[in-house]
């Protein structure tokens, strides 16, 4: 490797008050730093980040997609790297989640122009729209647009209320049209890098300052009806019941059964609604949404199965009738190994130690991965915290983690094309 | 027994009229014949209800706790006779749970007075106020209030909004002071006789026309928080979650095993709530309501000392806190042999068929039954059905439940004091 520039450095300061700028933008009345794509503050959000592109000196634009993109020309003919995160959150999330990778991509930029570093590739620092899921069950709705994995089926999707999520995006200004539209020409890319918190306890148990990610998870949602009859509590008997909220607590202990024989599979039951929800009625419908999640799809496929035949019998066993529809599955996707190769000798040459791991979240990289060679840095989360008010992840951490991101991104461009 | 007057027969057009009357008041937007007594619609039934009492002849009056009275003056000294029921449903319920033994008693006010018949006795008829349960797990309010059954304790029940039940109460005007000072005077009352459907599939299984109650269910309801941790629902291995969710769903499966081991006990899961209920975020909070029935108050002691130490293992299993409320437990109820033994009588002598049964519903007769002696008449609910849109007593049932009320009425004044 050749030796990075002396005055190659990231300002610490600058990144702290970044993350802390746009930690500030929640939705008022809700839990934890909420800031939801399909909500009010995360285009406030976007916007102070294209802002931010712009002071620093990057060519800004939006795809139909509502992703946000500035580039800095490099001294070549117009190949380009590209880096980047998410700004939006979980309800009732965290501060770290996401824009750890916006604000490092853009301090990384910062970083190579004060030290005068001019790249031969061009550089694109992106802001994925919508990367977490959303009440229709689809995430990452910014790079699956990207990379062609988006379809009119899904701008279909209906939430409770029957809302289709077509028109939540255009309640957000984003046209569902357009987002059809928004494939990226990723001809001139040679790579994409994010850096992102790991959300996991794994690189603090092995006291890592980096991760290395060799694969992103495999992951596949359902939701799962369950219609059974409104009764009397009182008077209808035990066993002649059809009480769609046993066979769905049932379903909800399948899910935990099944997740629980896998090797570094997940399965998480996060919704459940009664209805009529009263305390002396029968429960007459359950809605449940939930997920599987594994490094391997033949796993998933079969866990698929377990889990539908498993709510089947917990809905015959009591004269329930069970409908599970699965999304689309999201098969697990191995970084490239050339891309995490250079990330492995930039992290040793900076003295940093690192762990290579697999992640159980999902990510933007893993939709950009199908179009591009695609490498992750993780850096750690304490007690493993996120998706929640605790998540915390130290500023030396934070730092650690974009000056590896910024001489990657040297590196990178020092080796040329990988494809 | 000596026989009744010819003339005295129940106008069954009139009774279909009142019955279609009080139904058709549901609240707007809301599923099945909603008409719950905090809603903005039951004031206007029980209103209506006070209209017809005085059409009728009789004298009205309203406690302070919203009862609603209506006295017809007797040629003796002033005891007397109370029968009636409630026009308050739960949620999604149906068209003649309550207002059946309500509009059975005014008919069979009518039917007396028609017939030319005086009693010795004053005959009361009641319309209780709010004997479905509410939100904060309390049923019977009204009834509960006539026997000194209520105390400032239960005002300050909270709703998941942290609304007091005293608030909500003066929402629809009833006065939560009053209605704790509004004990009834129930020394000159000599007995009360409800009439209602059965809300269970036992008489229609019998082919019996009337149902004779001999004891009303023991109830014992619960609040069960359960207190996890919120975490990545991707990157949280299984074996380090704090799930609240399942530990919930797998002790709403030990109430349905624990009720299914019983002699007629029935246990029900009727509200769970988890928060913050996002697809891919484990469940941190469950808030669970359900409640357990039996004709045995042996038999609900243990088996609420059974679900307790079951939520406790559910939880410990996977490091969820657990707390288990149970509200005061409300025991099993005989009801009066001496007026038992009347109304089959009387029902004998009509000609009708009968059984003799357990409610497994609860009923203001069973909070009277404390004062005075008490009986209750079922009619026959089709399929079994109740608390639900498909509740459906025919026409013909219900006038033979009224004119066993109306010719029991009669016997029990004939008969004389029973204390």
């Amino acid at each position: 490797m050749s030796p990075a520039p002396p005055g190659l450095t990231v300002a610490a300061d600058r990144v702290q008050a970044d993350l802390e700028s746009l930690a500030a933008l929640v939705e008022p009345g809700l839990p934890g730093w909420t800031r939801t794509a399909l909500g009010p503050v995360d285009r406030q959000a976007r916007e102070l980040v294209r802002r931010w592109m712009s002071d620093a000196g990057l060519e800004t634009s939006v795809d139909g997609a509502g992703n946000i993109f500035g580039r800095l020309r490099g001294t070549g003919s117009g190949r380009a790297l590209m880096v980047g995160s998410h700004t939006d959150t979980v309800l009732g999330g965290g501060r770290f989640d996401g824009i750890v990778g916006v604000v490092g991509a853009l301090e990384a930029v910062r970083a190579l122009r004060e030290a005068g570093v001019r790249l031969e590739h061009d550089l694109v620092v992106v802001d994925f729209f919508h990367e977490e899921p959303n009440e229709f069950g689809l995430s990452c709705v910014g790079s699956r647009a990207m990379v062609g994995a988006i379809s009119a089926a899904h701008l279909d999707l209906r939430d409770e209320r029957d809302r289709s999520l077509a028109a939540a995006l255009a309640a957000v200004d984003v046209d569902p049209s357009a987002l059809l539209g928004a494939r990226h020409d990723f001809a001139r890319v040679d790579a994409f890098v994010e850096l992102h918190i790991e959300q996991g306890p794994y690189l603090e148990e092995h006291g890592s300052q980096i991760g290395l990610v060799e694969s992103i998870t495999g992951i596949s949602r359902f939701r799962a009806l369950f219609s059974g009859q409104a009764d009397h509590a009182g008077t209808a008997p035990m066993d002649r019941r059809r009480d769609a909220g046993c066979a769905a607590a049932g379903t909800v202990l399948a899910v935990e059964r099944i997740a629980g024989e896998g090797m570094q599979t997940r399965g998480t039951s996060g919704q459940l609604t009664f209805t009529p929800a009263a305390v002396n009625v029968v429960t007459a419908h359950a809605e449940f949404r939930g997920e599987l999640r594994g490094p391997e799809e033949e796993w998933l496929r079969s866990a698929q199965d377990a889990l539908t035949a498993a709510a089947h019998d917990e809905g015959s066993r009591r004269g329930v009738d069970v409908e599970v529809d699965w999304l689309p599955l999201q098969e697990p996707t191995a970084m490239s190994d050339g891309v995490v190769s250079v990330l492995g000798d930039v992290v040793d040459g900076l003295g940093l130690s690192s762990t290579r791991l697999f992640s159980g979240a999902e990510h933007d990289a893993a939709l950009i991965a199908r179009a591009v060679p695609t490498g992750m840095l993780f850096v750690p989360s304490r007690d493993g915290r996120s998706h929640c008010p605790e998540e915390w992840t130290d500023l030396n951490d934070v730092v650690a983690g974009v000056t590896a991101l910024t001489h990657a991104l040297l590196a990178l461009d020092r080796r040329g094309p990988t494809r």
